[in-house]
């Protein structure tokens, strides 16, 4: 478990700065909107992605908390671990839905420098999310907690987040192809709060 | 709190079965999309409408637990009466996210009927929404838990949410106008996992 905190905690203080590079790049976007549906549109991604970002600055000092061996044991008797479990496996689905943001993003910042910058985040975020999942599939089979994960039956034809992979750029599909050769992972995960009512 | 507990039971109940209406008005949308630009924008609302419900299925049983006495104390002594404020605190999220999510389809799906549908779970949600959020901030303030809400700045002007109202059918105006007459909440609410910890 020290292992994947390290890594856990590389993930997600990448993809807070990664949040905010893409929060500064959609603020001229709303101040510009040409009219109140794109204006919704553009500022209710930053909206949630803001949260994330307000969620991250909690998740990340219980990591911290763990690294430094002051958070208890790695047990589900333990309610900090399950907290932690908890806000992991919700930071998974936040993952996913921030490729899936900047997906969006690059079918229409077309301009080179946007392009790049959007295809570097999503190549790095796809990556992260892939690990997170990967690890927590492991852990819940290790706990055997036994809840579904809702984004199961979207897998089980492999990932759909790699299919957009291939309209974009090169780096894009570079990133994509350089994950672990390794089928979709287990069916099931940990389901918000299912943890701590153990 | 017995009271707050059952509106939060209506509240989460009613807007399970708005989210289920919503995902099948969805579903042939994305299966009759134009491109795949198009295709992963309905299902990437698709899917994040699919994750508050498996967040529903934890929280509102752990509402029923409390409401028939077994949850143990409200204090934040209680571990599991931190985890329903945690889980509340999100849930505040899901229904501001959802009703934009209204919002950004009745932008796009201009027919009668679909508007009326529209009009009126927005309607609803904005309302529960509003509610949710005050009885959480004066929860807050009951505990006085001092964290941030990372929306308060958005409030600062008044809640945004109602600018767009102006924009569409009346049932949805009426919905606007028929809220408390109270300004924008408290500047402070629950941050997810900031109650755990105490």
């Amino acid at each position: 478990m020290k292992e994947e905190l390290s890594e856990f905690y590389n993930i997600f203080t990448g993809t807070k700065k990664d949040i905010e590079s893409f929060m500064a790049m959609l603020d001229p976007v709303i101040n510009n909107a040409k009219d109140d549906h794109e204006r919704l549109y553009y500022h209710h991604i930053y909206e949630e992605e803001e949260q994330r970002l307000s969620r991250l600055a909690e998740l990340i000092p219980l990591i911290e908390t763990f690294q430094a061996g002051k958070g208890g044991d790695f047990a589900p008797s333990n309610n900090t671990f399950n907290r932690l479990l908890q806000e992991l496996n919700l930071e998974k689905f936040g993952l996913h839905n921030f490729v899936e943001h900047l997906d969006l993003a690059l079918f229409q910042f077309k301009d080179a420098e946007r392009q790049a910058k959007l295809s570097e985040m999503r190549g790095s975020n796809h990556t992260s999310y892939q690990f997170v999942k990967e690890k927590l599939a492991g852990i819940n089979e290790r706990f055997d907690t036994g809840y579904t994960d809702p984004h199961a039956h979207h897998d089980e034809h492999g990932d759909h987040l790699n299919q957009y992979a291939h309209n974009h750029s090169q780096v894009h599909v570079q990133a994509a192809v350089s994950l672990p050769a390794k089928p979709a992972g287990p069916k099931r995960s940990f389901t918000v709060g299912s943890l701590i009512s153990k």
